[in-house]
């Protein structure tokens, strides 16, 4: 993953061919100790981990999607979580070859050829706790 | 609806559950005094009321959507309306529990367990005025 | 395509009824001689010219959906090519009047009855070249 900064705060990310998006956009922002922020993001795949929470279950419902896939909207933001790492909280929209589309939450996806994140860090620390439904939010 | 001010003037607002997303976020940034700017964010919401503008009937297409749902891309702007009120004009594209999605403008939407919207406010006004075409848009 | 300038910079520009989108688009960028920067929108059209990349044949297989359209989710960025020119990579997801929805890589979409984004510009600029994949990514 390849990043440049730009005066206003805002950091670009690039991800490379065979980067799996999240854990490398994770490190990098880990790296620079950002632990709050706003991002979108459009790409490819060649696949991706995406899924549903089940609220009943308290767990998500995942399934890998085989590519080539198209990620027409990267969506999320950056919290600091209790193990004090940077989180990405992400939902993707993904289109195929026939341009349909399915979408999740993002677990995982593989960059092919790339993805292209815009970053738009906020000061200060966002925090994510976990709540009685058994998901890690914002604890504004 | 619990809210957060940034330094640079971005506001993170966290939909509670049972919150309906976009009256709650409307009363908070109306509450405010503001008249621009633009939003994304994702989440997940129990039911969901979105609609397609048909501009020959000149109306909304309805339908409300059971949940639960992630709300994969929640995208939009804030101006003002006749009424001196602020507007929120949001679109939602929409996941079910097999990774399936559907979209349309939103109209209402439950939170469950939570919606997480970045708003970066803009200085000033911005109008929407009716035009012929039955829809209040933007005035530039 | 209307405009309108915003002390922190950011930039909204509003199609107008049978503006073709993207090219308007890019025109009033390249005219201010913007770079770089990123976007989102949301609108609806009458028809939108989408694609998904073929990786094997390197290129673009594209199909033109018939509207009228909603434009759920428009996001992207502003580069510069190598010809000098502004350059906007957009992603569309597109729905239906049964809120179904389809997405893909926008080549083209005329406004119906308008598009209404929001430009963050970035100081300097972002060039795109040409990789081996047959895409011009981000060189950052």
């Amino acid at each position: 993953m390849k990043t440049r900064d730009f005066p206003d705060g805002t950091i670009l990310l690039k991800a490379e061919p065979g980067d799996e998006i999240l854990s490398a956009a994770t490190a990098e922002i880990q790296r620079r100790g950002i632990f709050a922020g706003g991002f979108t993001g459009v790409g490819a795949c060649s696949e991706a981990e995406i899924g549903f929470w089940d609220g009943d279950k308290r767990e998500y419902l995942k399934e890998t999607i085989r590519g080539p896939l198209e990620i027409l909207a990267l969506t999320g933001n950056v919290a600091k979580v209790e193990d004090g790492k940077a989180f990405l909280h992400a939902h993707a929209v993904l289109g195929d070859r026939k341009l349909n589309t399915r979408g999740g939450h993002l677990f995982r996806a593989v960059a092919e050829p790339t993805c292209e994140i815009i970053l738009r860090p906020l000061a200060g620390e966002l925090e994510r706790r976990m709540e009685e439904c058994g998901l890690r939010l914002w604890k504004l």
